[in-house]
């Protein structure tokens, strides 16, 4: 990102950093005002509970969703253990899961058929039979990233159900990814399987205050879920990290108790809707075919058209990597726009689905990406 | 501790929330201004390495030293690895090893003989043939602190080198805890190990700018090491939290960077002593027995003749535990002085030395201390 945290956000810091304890350990749970903003602002969200979350309980606070997942990993994974995750993949997930003894397990995401036109992110698919077929006795999580970290798709209620029911099915723990659950366009609707009747118990929620408040640097996160996952959990990151930076806790606490009267994520919304929307109107004057992503601020660009002259010269680090390993190097040294080519997202055995795309992010002023939809027009000769 | 860190460490982090990239993701080795501040200050105390430390590779900041030296031991550690470390031992260790898979082995630190006056820390020592004799071709690292938690002791450089020479002789990893390198009294000398000729490529310093900068709910320390070890801890680092917070690492290359200037570990040392001399006296006034700590900010004080009155009541969570846990108990209730039972720190075998002690810290202001020492008065009714 390349825009600040809001000021009354950033107060809170100065605030804290102003006294004694705002600098010192905070208890390994996380700090209280911060847990009892978390638990005003969610109870709601979880209605399957009945009641508002025990913020001694129920709710852990971590250094950045990063560090909640290893924790998690870290606290339920016996050597061998396998861990399901839906490919393309937010990177930190495989060596997370590997460094604790588990052992990743791929289902892709199918992308939706050729076609002229741009599909949307609700266009990748689950074969729901393929996962089923993925599911073993020795599965003991599958990972659920909604919205989703590079497609931007936005998982449907049905789509959740379904894994929902596999869950229960197999005895499987939910492990649910919603760090950009304040990014979900066009009124389309964020939904938690933690929330659904009977998934309560096996599920673990993941948030940012890095994604939620333009705060990414903070390293401050937290997990939603029963005591039966909080607990060990808490276990692993007291000795991992023993506890997260108390100052920006507190900002991170402010951020929750005033969002609500300030309209801030209604505000921050509006604003990345506006940058896409920037994005996507540079993609569309050049003709390039896009994933038109639903949520996060992330958007897959096809880059099979892309043909750079013969005999160009690459680096050694893009050799024998996909193709679009060459095209982003390409894109960013000829265009000056530096993206993130998607088969590092995938495990290798299906990193050709990931070759044909590029993702960008949008999570930079407009006037940036006015530019770099200046600088892309530049791409135009290079299409076939 | 109950005190601030200065305020001109704190204006560092209130400027650096006041730029966009003081608030986003640091790289995971650290920011770059930290890890000079780093090379700046810590260069010159290892002549060892003939050159100024390399920013790039033998510098690693971390989200405290606790999980600095957690992403050691998952770098290093395979199954069945054992690691020694001296008793008593600061209790992350245990755990932080275990977790990945290590061994601990327990080495004693074997306290002074009885006697009426009060010890010192120094007197506390190492068996080297019992140090020898844990040694086992599954070796693979030894940990040493100092200034020492809890004893207080500041190893001597002849206990250094011979824990040198073991560590060459049979091929081990040294992690050398220095967290209170800035809290060594009485002129006398901090000695690092990893400065030692031969030791550089073996050895990893762990620090902690919340204890340096009194800011321990700050979360930032750093790794100094050869790129052989600090290579794959960044790997791991970088998948266990991804980076430090970013404020909090600007500040603390702030108080590195002027430290000096303001005479602040200085500074800081007379305060710890005068700290340090205020419990002491109190303990001298009552008549109880301590360990005069050469450093950091623990004292240990000897509860053998502290005896409650029969049918003292204690809750469950003392029972079964050692007699230091019983007498801890009583002194908090009865005396309103909280301390942490020594056995804590001592494996289930070894915990009849630990039982002798508690520890208390004075990283606290004088008044605090002052009202401590006038509520311990009330113990002396309770000694046989
Ligand atoms: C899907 C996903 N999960 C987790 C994270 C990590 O978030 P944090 O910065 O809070 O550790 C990211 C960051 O990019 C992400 O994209
Ligand atoms: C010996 C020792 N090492 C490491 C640590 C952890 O330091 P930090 O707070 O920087 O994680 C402590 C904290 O008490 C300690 O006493």
């Amino acid at each position: 990102m390349n825009f600040p945290p809001p000021q009354w956000v950033k107060d809170a810091a100065t605030e804290a950093l102003g006294t004694v304890a705002g600098n010192h350990y905070s208890h390994p749970k996380g700090r209280i005002r911060l847990r009892e903003a978390i638990r005003d602002v969610y109870s709601s969200q979880f209605p399957n509970l009945g009641r508002p979350l025990n913020v001694e309980t129920e709710i852990l606070v971590t250094s950045g969703a990063n560090e909640g997942q290893y924790s998690v990993f870290t606290a339920f994974l016996e050597q061998g253990d396998e861990v399901i995750m839906f490919e393309p993949f937010f990177d930190q997930y495989l060596p997370s899961v590997t460094f604790n003894g588990g052992v990743p397990v791929y289902v892709p995401l199918h992308p939706p058929a050729e076609s002229n036109t741009s599909p949307s992110s609700a266009d990748w698919t689950i074969d729901f039979d393929e996962l089923r077929r993925a599911i073993t006795p020795k599965t003991k999580m599958i990972i659920v990233n909604t919205p989703h970290n590079p497609i931007g798709k936005v998982f449907t209620r049905e789509e959740l159900e379904k894994i929902a029911v596999l869950s229960q099915e197999f005895n499987l723990l939910v492990m649910s990814d919603e760090v950009y659950e304040n990014l979900v366009f066009d009124d389309k609707e964020h939904v938690r399987i933690g929330s659904f009747p009977g998934m309560w118990d096996r599920t673990v929620s993941v948030y940012s205050a890095g994604k939620g408040f333009s705060a990414t640097g903070w390293r401050v996160g937290w997990l939603i879920g029963p005591p039966s996952i909080i607990g060990p959990t808490l276990a692993a990151s007291t000795r991992i990290i023993f506890c997260s930076n108390s100052p920006l806790q507190e900002a991170a606490a402010a951020g929750l108790e005033q969002a609500k009267a300030n309209k801030f994520f209604e505000t921050q919304l509006k604003e990345y809707a506006e940058r896409r929307d920037v994005l996507l109107k540079a993609f569309d004057d050049i003709g390039l075919r896009y994933t038109y992503p639903e949520g996060s601020y992330f958007v897959l660009l096809d880059i099979s058209r892309v043909q750079w002259p013969e005999g160009y010269e690459f680096p050694e680090s893009v050799q024998g990597r996909g193709r679009d390993f060459r095209a982003a190097w390409f894109i960013a040294q000829e265009i000056g726009v530096s993206t993130i080519p998607v088969s590092e997202f995938y495990c290798q055995e299906h990193q050709e689905i990931g070759e044909k795309f590029t993702r960008f992010a949008f999570c930079k002023d407009i006037e940036t990406l006015k530019k770099a939809g200046e600088r892309l027009k530049g791409i135009t000769k290079y299409l076939t």
